[in-house]
């Protein structure tokens, strides 16, 4: 049947993620994806040259699908308050992290790995999420919800940074706590307070 | 020579310290400690009961030592500001942290491992630095110069957790980035407006 696809990256995309999630990201080769597609390994290592540019393109589809997408459509409705789209944003974004670090837990464990090793891919997605937040804090500055005076973008970037124990990876052994929701209810006063134009 | 000197907590920790630097915490037994000490391992299991019993004492030891003292030294400053005060505070935790990862790479290791495992004592060490954190920020509720209204303990907690990605051992990989500086000047200056009253 696999040999009947057509080879392009989404279908070599599905079967990288089958194996991955079946053998694990430090077990799987190049050539027991080709074995998966039937196709020579000769062929799969003209689209990935290596298993690391395999792993990197598996995680950066998995970032976009599960993180990425989902909070663009948070990012771009309209109505509401600005500091509730931007705790509602941010609770999103930590309520995925800690669900996929349980429930798809292979997945996560490779994203963790890839984040140590590709830097670019990361940078890029990263960057699109704070994009995401400074569209949040500029209507919450056009509404004069939000003081202005500051860039948009680099309040975006300090408050993705200072939600780091919530969201980045390495810190997914500390999520099981029950304080994080404490935690996390103090950190956002602190920014809203930050943020916040004082009536 | 060793066996002259009277077998006391710091002695162990003195021999322990060195052997671990020397052949690593993953190669480090009891019993390297208490060859070190000329001592039988039954006697140095007296002292410590495992492997990571040593692991953790000595790394308590390194943060009291390198990290926790001097920035008590800061914290029980007086004159100037507040806000100056707080900044002196985590550039000093941040530039040590940073320091250690480099020049003294083995204990920091040593340290970001045991963060994993030693929750209890890490916990103990976290909270002594919000103290000294939450007794910069009731200074400056009393000074006027910081809004009052919040918990000075929950503030200081809210602010240590939003600079982890600076002083977290597990970011240790992302602070050789030249950008490192100017995320901490956005994140500070988003606290700083989120504590500062408005005058």
């Amino acid at each position: 049947m696999a040999q009947d696809l057509p080879l392009n990256k989404e279908n070599i995309l599905d079967a990288a993620e089958q194996v991955l999630r079946r053998y694990g990201p430090d077990k799987t080769s190049v050539v027991d994806v080709a074995r998966v597609l039937q196709v020579s390994h000769g062929t799969l290592y003209r689209h990935f040259a290596s298993k690391s540019a395999l792993r990197e393109a598996v995680t950066e589809r998995w970032l976009e699908r599960s993180i990425t997408a989902p909070l663009e459509t948070i990012a771009n409705q309209a109505g509401g308050s600005s500091s509730g789209r931007l705790r509602l944003w941010l609770e999103t974004l930590i309520r995925s992290k800690r669900t996929y670090s349980v429930d798809d837990s292979e997945m996560f464990a490779m994203y963790a790995a890839v984040t140590l090793e590709a830097v670019e891919m990361i940078t890029v997605h990263v960057d699109r999420l704070i994009q995401q937040v400074a569209q949040i804090v500029e209507e919450g500055i056009k509404s004069k919800e939000f003081k202005s005076g500051s860039s948009s973008e680099g309040v975006a970037k300090a408050i993705f940074i200072a939600t780091s124990r919530f969201h980045h990876p390495s810190h997914a052994y500390e999520w099981v706590e029950e304080k994080t929701n404490e935690e996390f209810d103090a950190v956002f006063n602190l920014i809203l307070s930050g943020i916040t134009k004082s009536s």
